[in-house]
């Protein structure tokens, strides 16, 4: 079996065609992970949420993680990427009716809220390989 | 949009059902979060891995973050479940030799460590509705 680390520009590309990431936010010292639509815009992931952990994680500036992954279980190939940057509420009016016609939907409620991550470090890997049994 | 939180049972069925999963290590005040192939063993998530942040986080007896979801894009339905324990190293021989013959593939290296995280806590959240549209 191998596993590759993917350059920075596999990781960019990798997430401009996925719509289901995670982000982790870290909440008294432990991690707490929930899936979003999202979509890569320019340098930035952005979804919609309601109030919550994640807004409570945009409001405060909070550094959080992104991750997306995709997986072949009978081939035993996948990738994950993941990347990291302070989240951040959109509330400048312009930027918002901007970001408002983003083609993304909020996995979980409504989502009255646009936030986005600037990516500020991204790193991935890619397995390749035979099936491997234990 | 209908956001309905799991019963526990559910959330111990959708667990029982999946392979593939994330691990969510906070690293120095942020979450770090691995894909991982698993299996549900009793009460306890069973993983294979090798040297890095998992195994430093199984060493350390650090409380981590899985997580599993599936989402279906088009109908907008969804799942996700979030466990919490604090992760051990399998190391006793007897122990070892039983969950050798676990049905689990390390995601990545040959994952020549068994590591598995006691289920403390758990919860689950499951969306139905229209499609939704920003």
């Amino acid at each position: 079996m191998i596993l590759d680390n993917l350059a920075e520009r596999d990781c960019i590309e990798l997430l401009a065609r996925q719509v289901l990431g995670r982000v982790a936010v870290v909440v008294e010292g432990r991690a707490r992970v929930f899936p979003v639509n999202y979509v890569l815009d320019g340098g930035h992931i952005v979804f919609r949420t309601d109030e919550g952990t994640k807004l409570d994680a945009a409001r405060a500036g909070a550094v959080v993680t992104f991750e997306i992954d995709q997986s072949d279980p009978l081939y035993h190939t996948g990738w994950s990427v993941m990347a990291t940057g302070p989240l951040e509420t959109v509330t400048d009016s312009q930027e918002l009716g901007r970001v408002r016609g983003l083609p993304v939907r909020a996995w979980g409620r409504e989502g009255q809220h646009w936030v986005r991550m600037p990516i500020t470090s991204i790193s991935g890997r890619r397995i390749s390989g035979v099936l491997a049994r234990s």
